[in-house]
């Protein structure tokens, strides 16, 4: 299965269904993940090269979890929702193919995160499986429709947040929270972690 | 993977997840079916031995299909909901751990449309994939969160569902009703045909 | 009764209301349209003079419908939600009065369509019934709570949306899936072939 | 146009419909309502012969309101949902053969509502419209989807709820309680005075 | 404040709402609780003398906990959606006069919830306050409008939970499953550890 | 307790919780309010120093409903959902620490409603209670969680309200429509009137 992941900053993806990405390559998947911003703003001011830190976290963190990533240059806060961006992700969506695609939840008090999943929604029509991932930013609706079992991956998909050094004790803080909402997934599919995905399409085929 | 599909009359299994069963058996799936009334009274008048004849039509289909079925004993429009029903079809889950459950949608007109769904639900508690299936007189509030692509076996469903001979005419309308459903949920996963359910469970692990 | 549509692209009026206007025509209603883009882009790349083209096609079709239809100038993937847009519309829906307008759902992967949406509802504040019409790109959420039969119009239905030939092989696509989706929603409402609709607003006076 | 409306007690039709059913009658509708039980409990202790007086009243509001009323027999609070009962209504509906029915709101704090809501719902399968009506014992989650101006007829409304005596000092209050509701509902239709409903089928045709 | 809680068996108070009424007790509040039934059937074969054991084993947590509960007599699973029922609570809230009530969800797949739920809605017709607590029967579609943190009481939850001793290994795994819940409405609402509610009425005075 | 309300326009935060911000000065709780632009347009074309009006009589408000109230400079119909916008919020959050925050709800026709409901919720982030308040614009999908008892302020607010004269006529209009409103949301929570709230967040701590 050839599966790919959008988010809008580095760290989003990780959050989001880094475990299911760790299953997805414990049994042979393919996996690759784009980046659209490199975070520049990281929740706060904007400090200079934070794009370029942020980036180079990602691919440390791709690299623990044995996948591939790419950050793009858009600018953080300020993902466009244009035919533009629509294009480019149809493109790439068009040479690779993939069977799943990962994306974030449409309902986010952060902008980015709603841009990034109507770009991508517009830009994946023709693929079979489309799955919403959550955030601390998602809105309390979030209602899991599909849950997968990370509970073999979860210190892996922790460690691959701690590996996002530049957000600090945030970071620390944010793990705790992941743990809470892991856990409670789990409790929801009756295994000890889980991810929920809220399923935009999905089609067994 | 063992499936097991329940119901409450002959013909609903077949109308909400057919396809579904024929999927799962083309790729060596076992399944197996639960009826649980006999439906006496097909929705109209009780003729006597309704349920008998209801009940062999429903082994037809069933072995068109080349699946398993059993017709149980409780009382077309009557099936309570009851620790004892739970209890049944608790025990035949335990006996068989099916991987996969198909239920009726637990918002339906029809009272034992809602309560085989909320027993199952019940009964189901250690299974990992519960979908709920839609039939004509499910609620207009469905939103699939699954489908799965039935155009290889849209045909043999229909042959299934006209194999329920006692249901006469009101049969062929079914027919031409399921079909404009199935282009629909098609429709909305991409493919030709296609039945739709809503995910009560469902772990990837 | 007067009666308004709007829609973001020339083909959208079409599929998602094309049979509720035949009716509307069929007993003497007086039908206008307004499409808010030429739909330069088609959905892919910028072709020149597309927009001018598919505007004849709107006219070609709104003739076999025997309805009025303007295109207005907004460009394409890029409708603007802006106080002028709502503005525009307002004047309009002053001068002409309609009973009933008929607008794209709010809920929709394509960013025109839900500006669309939103632009109406602030401009059609006065109108006592407005209708969101369902196209291939809005959300699976879209729960139809207003059914119009539209069996006697649906082959002229499809005749009109064959208009639109610069849409080429996508078109006779489109109809097939179209169909599907008015075989269903006949299939709630209890007819042949129908369109659902989201009421926004419905006023029996 | 025929219309019915179904209640599960006495002055239920005419607090959630009554205005729509004086509009109805002024512009030549035919209009009957049934009432399942005679109310024997008021929502108190059972009083003796409460339910004939209750009936009486029934019949007094429907005179003034120009309507045919008729009380059926099931039991205040005991509602059965069961195939009689479904199969009691659909032979007075199979006989007079309404274009609207009236039901109650399917979601309610109290039981007879939603046991009557669902029977009828089975009961009314070939009905083209069907619109639930809401109540002071209706969840908060009534979004309503189509709404009746009843400007011109809210003081008789209110004079046939008053007729319903033996409802005492509770009518009074409930009488303030139904006019902010019938406020706010012309509130959101943008007109003086409406009522709101649910429309659980709607077809135009 | 004046606090009532009312759960379907032994120990669904304590998962659902034990926390909140921990706090509840620590700034002084008033709580009481009630259990319909005595939990004898354990959610397994009926044991003699289970419910006794179970009621014995309530009365040790709600000691604990500083707070009084009462075990009634309704019949494990065979709670009746009843006048009587209605009527038994209503005389309680209206000798009692809470603030504040707690009701289980009435979404649920557990018929006793769903029945509790919905009389407890018709019984508490005048409390300004109705929360609905959940647990791990809930269906997945809670949720939550209000949250109350729970950290500093919730190693006494827990506590309270395992002197339902009775329930032996199967509570060891809630325990779990509940810290899992309570983290993640924690994590929702920006705490340690909290309790989750659907405000069914919440009323500032 | 301190309390900050935000809104888009000079009137929209009198008209949605002017009757909350009555009761929290009432029981003396501190009130500030932001409006995030002047109503330049105050709904139609832009009359010069229309802003500068309306924002004076925001402070008449003000004054006579004893809250501290600024105005802010973005324009009408075009508050920008930017990084900057969140900030500004922000930084005001930080510094006055407020309890409870009242904000638009997210689901309005009017863009600025929406946009101010996002950004709110964003620069909010560490808040505890977080109340998104209705207007004439909103959704009808507003479904009220929580209600203010606002019964010996509902007089106060009308003036308030009132004192936007530059809204001459249609103020008057309004005022009988918020009436119905709040007449409708205290005929739910059992009082004459109340505000209805959707809970973004809230805590009890």
């Amino acid at each position: 299965m050839k599966v790919l992941a959008i988010g809008s900053h580095p760290d989003d993806i990780e959050i989001g269904c880094g475990g299911a990405l760790l299953r997805h390559r414990a049994v042979g998947d393919q996996v690759r993940a784009i980046v659209l911003t490199g975070g520049g703003r990281g929740g706060e001011e904007v400090t200079n090269n934070l794009a370029a830190t942020r980036c180079q976290e990602a691919h440390a963190a791709a690299k623990l979890m044995d996948i591939e990533v790419e950050c793009w240059d858009y600018q953080d806060t300020e993902i466009p929702e244009t035919f533009e961006a629509v294009q480019r992700i149809e493109k790439l969506v068009e040479a690779y193919k993939p069977d799943r695609v990962y994306i974030p939840y449409g309902q986010d008090t952060h902008q980015d995160h709603r841009v990034t999943s109507n770009v991508a929604k517009s830009a994946c029509r023709k693929v079979k499986q489309i799955l919403e991932y959550e955030e601390p930013s998602s809105y309390n609706s979030f209602n899991a429709t599909y849950w997968i079992d990370i509970t073999p991956y979860v210190q892996t998909k922790f460690e691959a947040i701690k590996l996002h050094e530049s957000q600090g004790h945030k970071q620390i803080l944010k793990i705790k929270s992941i743990e809470g909402l892991n856990l409670y997934r789990g409790y929801q599919s009756h295994v000890e972690y889980a991810e929920g995905f809220v399923t935009f399409r999905f089609l067994e085929s």
